[in-house]
């Protein structure tokens, strides 16, 4: 089944990233404005569009969602940021996994994950983020 | 094989959007400063760090290209520009296909494209390309 994959280098070290991806007031500064619920393993996370049950959250290394709801598409798929500390940076191995087939909204994901993973970036390195709604925007009406 | 899949919807003609994708300045604007060749069906273009070939240059519907030199993960995969007219604007339907395998480069590849496309877009509707080496830094070191 189709994957979006996608890394970005971030200047700051694994635990700070690793908040910003697993707590509900990092994941609001460069994801979601207005995201709730319980960011610990088990938990389960509310970004209104979407609920993702979190599958593992370790401190440092590893976040690993599953969609509960959501766009048809989503159902079933997985999210995961697998962070590395390598070359004075923590490196974020991101994965959208298990798309059904790569249908064109599979496309237009994967570019606005990249738009949010340079948002997580930014948010980090310089305070700089770009959740929705303040997101960048990829086509018209986006 | 895994893909690198993005859509970016530009607020362009397909004719613009191709001559963008189609022609060694067009390219020098979003993509690669210094890009030399044929962008023609049947020529090479040179982009320094890899060479393709053009598979299909379709005026204003499809651009298609193989990789016949460039790094490993590179070599044999091809790269689709597929142009539609809809709601108002030009959406590219894009994919780096044949991958061997989902390797980290491939993940920072993906980022990387995306960057790119949103390079084009911003060239053609405000004149702001962000073409190597003037390109979005995706890790420390990029």
């Amino acid at each position: 089944m189709p994957d979006i994959l996608h890394r970005v280098g971030i200047a700051a070290p694994p635990e700070r990233v690793f908040e910003a991806v697993a707590t509900i007031e990092g994941l609001e500064h460069w994801w979601i404005v207005g995201t709730t619920g319980n960011p610990r393993t088990g938990g389960v996370i509310d970004f209104d569009f979407c609920k993702m049950k979190v599958a593992e959250a370790k401190p440092g290394a590893l976040v690993h969602w599953k969609c509960t709801d959501g766009p048809d598409e989503w159902l079933g798929t997985e999210v995961l940021f697998q962070l590395e500390w390598k070359d004075e940076q923590t490196f974020v191995l991101f994965k959208h996994a298990n798309w059904k087939a790569p249908v064109e909204f599979m496309h237009h994901c994967s570019t606005k994950w990249a738009t949010f993973l340079l948002s997580l970036k930014d948010w980090l390195e310089r305070e700089e983020g770009r959740p929705a709604p303040y997101d960048v925007k990829i086509h018209v009406g986006d």
